[in-house]
């Protein structure tokens, strides 16, 4: 992984809840927040450093597993920029991580967290990015894994995580996937994604992994907007912590959904309804909402964005022409920013699209046939 | 691209052949040198830098057309260098460029040529990962491509190049390929690969860019070997050039090839000789040897070591169950080593292996639909 002078190692001294900051030890139950829970407010935990420096952020392991992730490309993009009325855009080139998503900066410190608990299995529900990741990553770290996916995960995926050692099972939707996931669970398997209903996101020590994509993109400027993709918020949230623990300012964090979930809790829903919607956007589909995405929204001054299906695919073309091959949910961030900017309100403002995957990668590799076969997304699946 | 403090960036003074070093004025007639092509011996030339500095490798352009290439990730593999009875491997993922492979590294030089050349249009002869990129730069460079294929492109390669707005031109073998890029070029169209015969290699332009990649892995600790997939050599000699400029010492350069063709010729055989072979190693195929590999072999005191596609598949799975899902051609790469390392010759040495493009990239995404229809490649293909 990148080194990186603004990035210290550090066991957590312990958690705390995102919603209503109540500390708690170290635990991997995943259930988020028990007094929020007893609510009825599902919430995550988020890890606490009781040596952290001004200036840097904390990662929560000095046993790292590694495959290099992270210190990826920046590049900006000027043609773009003026498509969505921005005095500059920079595109974060997440697709180059080593197995090709964002989701690695995950996986490094969650199968650091698996090791370290001498976990005997590391379980995850996916349909793609996430999945192929975790297989990779708890290869690296020689943990066995199990991925656990719908009949909509493409072939190619599907390939490439059994290259990687992983035993992947197939049920038939991502309800079934959570319920396989808590059944391994209490068999003593360490989770690697949600499985909690109501969804809460990725255990903690995973998400602090995203607080070094702070670090890079602050290196270049601390730009005015942050785009990214989002489902269950577990990027988002790992990035308002990253810039909350560098202390440099909290840029404004935009949410791009396929269709309207965050942006109805937003506008008065609760966060706890479910929010069915389809898409082809396979890395970004599911019903629900969690509080952490509303959380990094709110305590950014964040807004979310529709981008739907065809303003995906125009996003991804106008990229592709440009030189950038993103996979649909990625290309989903350029077409938030132009919905954003269509009124002219971002004019001199620079904002930075965190371009998640690659439309060469696995996830799009075989999109045709996964859209026409299954429904485009199962509504309760995870990443 | 990367920025380090040991490239700089200067208009090439001339250029010189590879062979008997004749200085040469800059051109881009793609035929190499002219003395020694009037011998009968195709040779390709090199760039000359007049103010060069010791220490530092230059790059031949200050109007970069860049993606955000280089700087991949260099991962050490204790476990894997024990399978290869070595002291120390690392892992260098050039699949973590923009487009997905190490040919990035090429395109954006070649693409800055071509720019300053004010070029109608770009092409080139590539069956994948040459093609990707080169449509990828084309368009960031606002420059109109075409890209001529065989069969035997997989259709997500096909898929990906379009995006980028590529014109896509399909004939019937790799001999048809070259003469067709030739024709364009009596047109005015700028060569971004090799289409003479016999082969010489690309744009001594394109081929610079490799140059980082020496200044890359010898950030890391001068290695004893380098193991890179191997055809026309455009790598290797990037490699040799880098190191040579560097003037920290040359490693070993170590070619990875699917069937005896430069392992023919260091035994004796004459470099413009036909080397036939069939594998499923779709970037490395094709039958030619060029001077520019060889040189570097002979440069370097290096080796070309065979690895069948038996054998590739082998190192492909024992990557992959290490966490790295690579291609098979690069795959090849760590295969080389394995064999090389079998009687215990590499005890205690440390060798970087060039993981050129991934697994789950465009190459093998079609990779069994791609072998069953056509021949695994036909012999006179460019990669």
């Amino acid at each position: 992984m990148i080194e990186h002078t603004a990035v210290q190692r550090q066991f957590p001294s312990g958690m705390a809840c995102l919603r209503c900051d109540v500390g708690l030890p170290i635990a991997d139950d995943d259930g988020g927040c028990p007094a929020c829970a007893a609510e009825g407010h599902a919430a995550n935990l988020r890890l606490v450093f009781s040596d952290a420096a001004p200036g840097r952020i904390v990662l929560p392991s000095a046993d790292a597993v590694s495959l290099g992730e992270g210190g990826t490309p920046q590049v900006e993009a000027p043609d773009l920029a003026a498509d969505a009325g921005l005095g500059r855009l920079s595109l974060k080139l997440e697709w180059c991580n080593p197995t090709g998503s964002h989701k690695d900066r995950m996986s490094a410190p969650l199968m650091a967290r698996a090791r370290e608990r001498s976990a005997p299995l590391v379980v995850g529900a996916s349909s793609g990015n996430a999945g192929l990741s975790l297989a990779a990553y708890a290869a690296r770290a020689g943990l066995p894994s199990e991925i656990v996916t719908t009949p909509s995960m493409p072939a190619g995926a599907r390939r490439a995580i059994r290259t990687h050692g992983a035993r992947l099972v197939e049920v038939p939707d991502g309800a079934a996937r959570w319920r396989h996931v808590g059944r391994r669970v209490a068999e003593g398997a360490f989770a690697a994604t949600n499985y909690r209903m109501p969804a809460i996101g990725t255990n903690p020590f995973g998400i602090a992994g995203y607080k070094v994509l702070a670090v890079e993109i602050a290196a270049h400027g601390l730009p005015d907007l942050v785009v990214v993709p989002c489902a269950r918020g577990d990027l988002l949230s790992g990035l308002l912590l990253g810039f909350l623990e560098l202390g440099r300012g909290v840029p404004c964090l935009v949410a791009a959904e396929p269709f309207p979930r965050l942006a109805r809790v937003l506008a008065g829903a609760d966060y706890r309804e479910s929010f069915p919607g389809r898409t082809a956007q396979l890395s970004i589909g599911g019903d629900t909402v969690t509080f952490q995405a509303l959380h990094a929204l709110r305590e950014s001054r964040g807004r979310a964005v529709v981008a739907d299906d065809a303003a995906a695919r125009a996003a991804q073309a106008r990229l592709g022409r440009a030189g950038f091959h993103a996979e649909l949910s990625a290309a989903a961030a350029f077409a938030a920013l132009v919905a954003l900017g269509a009124d002219g309100a971002l004019a001199g403002r620079h904002a930075v699209a965190v371009l998640t995957g690659s439309g060469a990668g696995a996830m799009d590799r075989d999109e045709t046939a996964a859209t026409a076969q299954t429904p485009p997304f199962d509504h309760r699946g995870t990443r």
